[in-house]
């Protein structure tokens, strides 16, 4: 029970703030930890207690907790510009490099940059530049948005609604006319019987029957995360990505790369749709953009996707959308310099170099009968809890298997993320080979001991 | 002609950055500004072009954009904890601090805070709060919003819906269910022979007329900035509030004050429905929240509101809700040092003190008989244009009378913002007497100008 002073961290936030995305069951018993700072991939709290955070944050703080480089460039912003907007075509000299920079790194040899302050913002930015492009080119019935089951891509409603989780429902959503699709994890929806092959024809014959039945020139854009991360660290299946571009092509809808997880350096790659090997006709951009120094999303367009925005644009001499910290100066230079460490200071070599190490030491802990399945790419990594691996039968939902391994882990100071009942691994690039043994020590321990208490 | 050497900074920055809210012509023909630095309420461009920002930004940057002790805040805790979520029962001390910090400064005895990364993000969560509240008290078809003419409340697709402005036509927005109301703007609104009284008394009889119409248990709740920003400054007809908040609680309808720009001491007070006399339900903060120097927006609910969604949350033991930025320790520690600033370090003084010497020198300039209207409060005011004082009639829309006086105002080093056909000022609150007076001559010469080449 939780029982903390009137005065306590633990007090004081339960009085005051509330929480997101939080089991609250686990809070009311366990109290809320109060996070003081952090040291390299570790955070302490208030009682002085240190986790090695094997999820960086929220995918996000990918440098670690106290990189030098990264506050340098945030402290010389503070003291050279604080902040400015990106309205009436005024802007900071830190925004115009950056959007340079997202061009030079981005799959497009040329492009435009529309800065947010989150993927949320980013995802809701492009659905709605997506319905200005359509409405200026006499198809405002082209509205609709095909996403996956299982995506992930954000909390405003819009981006809510993209996101493929039935929780939203709570919220009454998803809005009319975002359409979800199959989710392409082929261990939990392949079919008795179903190559993985199979399985993808089967999901790319879907966005056909989909298309045909909607009306291609009803849908505005299909969303994807080359690998899905809130979902639960699920890739694609093998081929998806080639078996669903051609049709999106043959009907002109434009095939959107949410990279808010995936992008710099996650999966091996700049971008995860390098990893898989399909260049989209935007990506969304944030997290790991400034390794969590600072709130940031950005939508980038490609040639096409320019050409047509510009061409919406013109005849109203003004594009009436922009958020007040959209291209902050600090959050420019932030970027700049975590894109710089990720790219140019070893950070995505170690995850090419760590990968492979990660996935040995991993898929020894899988070997535990109760573990259904291990899945990942590059530095993301999910273990699927089972009750029985040979019928993937899930243990009942009233065990919160994945919550309980998650405070277990917690109680021997290594954070990892429940989802659903798998338990994702997404750690900071800086993790070095002793931090890296110290989780798979740590998770392997927690996860005996909860089967234990659950055989 | 906008000839700028492909090198140049006006050059790269329209090669790969798309603007938002920016007039395209004038950007054609004058090229980028791109600001470099700031000193006090000035900024610098790359030409060392200075000029007086008489909009501070977009409202936000209230202590200036070289305040010294909020860039230290920022300084420090990126020295100390650069980053972190307030997801899964952890989040930094510094997010404790500052949810205590708001209730401490709100009008409630009781209550809590959700953050997100803009105003935008705060009224689409409180939107889906209201949603969630809802459906949870079985009244799922309580969804409309009820916002007014020339409100505006961001950028996100249900934000912008909120938004009272016909520019959202052009993405088909306002999604179903938004509803505006008459703008309490009685100069402009205002029938022939009305009294403001009677206008008020009209407005206040529509509100009821609407809710009949659509029923009271349709209406999740009705959002309205103490003074519209965005639409203009337009200060609200005497006894607005008083006349609208008991029609609403009499429908069990709740008022969400948008204090996004009013908030923090903009209009003379800590809170612009403090100015109005009235105590809203919820309150939505962002821009001077940090002084600009960092993203971030909050959703601060009464005792009412914070127990209806602990209510909705219990049963399903979570909220699932929440941005990787929620709650950014570096955000939470400039936004605990801006209360501090203007509550105790003087700013919100100086805007008491220097507010009728604001007005006294706009009434000057308002003399001119092409200004129909001086209108604002505190340190938000604006002047609007006419062709004729007596008809209230406006220049024709092709002569673009705001832009070109802002236009000319930038010539001039000085920083306005054209709105429709007003002009908006609304500087730092740290302005001195002497750059009060630069803003008053430059206007002046401005105004004088443009009338003079449009007679």
């Amino acid at each position: 029970m939780n029982d903390h002073a009137p005065n306590s961290w633990e007090a004081r936030a339960e009085a005051h703030s509330l929480y997101g995305f939080t089991d609250l069951p686990s809070v009311r018993e366990r109290g809320t930890v109060v996070i003081t700072h952090g040291e390299g991939p570790y955070i302490v709290d208030t009682n002085g207690k240190r986790y090695l955070d094997a999820n960086s944050g929220l995918w996000n703080m990918v440098a670690g907790f106290d990189h030098k480089g990264l506050a340098e460039a945030a402290k010389a912003q503070y003291d050279r510009f604080p902040g400015y907007h990106a309205f009436f075509g005024r802007m900071s000299d830190q925004t115009v490099a950056l959007s340079e920079k997202l061009i030079e790194v981005s799959p497009y040899p040329r492009g435009k940059v529309f800065y947010t302050n989150s993927g949320s913002e980013a995802n809701d930015t492009m659905v709605k530049m997506l319905w200005f492009m359509n409405r200026a080119e006499d198809r405002p019935q082209a509205t609709k948005i095909l996403t996956r089951w299982n995506g992930y891509h954000g909390v405003t409603a819009i981006s809510a609604s993209m996101t493929g989780k039935p929780y939203n429902s709570v919220f009454g959503l998803p809005l009319p006319g975002f359409l979800h699709l199959t989710c392409p994890h082929y261990w939990r929806f392949g079919h008795e019987g179903e190559t993985e092959a199979q399985f993808t024809a089967r999901l790319a014959a879907e966005l056909e029957e989909v298309i045909a039945r909607e009306g291609a020139d009803t849908i505005a854009g299909f969303f994807a995360e080359p690998v899905m991360g809130a979902g639960g660290v699920i890739p694609p299946s093998a081929g998806y990505f080639q078996a669903i571009q051609p049709i999106l092509r043959k009907h002109n809808i434009p095939l959107i790369a949410d990279e808010v997880i995936c992008g710099f350096g996650r999966t091996g790659n700049v971008w995860g749709s390098q990893t898989y090997d399909f260049v989209p006709d935007a990506i969304i951009s944030s997290k790991a953009l400034t390794a969590g120094y600072f709130p940031m999303g950005a939508v980038i367009l490609g040639p096409e996707m320019t050409d047509r925005l510009q061409a919406a644009i013109d005849p109203i001499e003004e594009f009436p959308h922009g958020f007040t910290a959209s291209g902050h100066p600090v959050g420019c230079a932030v970027a700049l310099k975590a894109i710089d460490v990720v790219l140019n200071e070893g950070l995505l070599d170690m995850v090419r170099a760590g990968a492979p190490r990660m996935e040995t030491g991993l898929r020894e802990i899988a070997k535990h009968p109760n573990i259904g399945e291990l899945r990942g790419i590059g530095y993301m990594w999910a273990l699927e809890a089972v009750q029985d691996r040979a019928t993937k039968t899930p243990f009942a939902g009233n065990l919160s298997v994945s919550e309980r391994i998650a405070n277990t882990c917690t109680d021997h100071g290594l954070i990892c993320r429940p989802l659903g009942q798998g338990i994702v691994l997404c750690p900071a690039f800086t993790l070095t080979d002793a931090q890296m043994d110290e989780m798979f020590a740590k998770l392997d321990a927690a996860l005996k001991q909860v089967f234990a208490d659950l055989a």
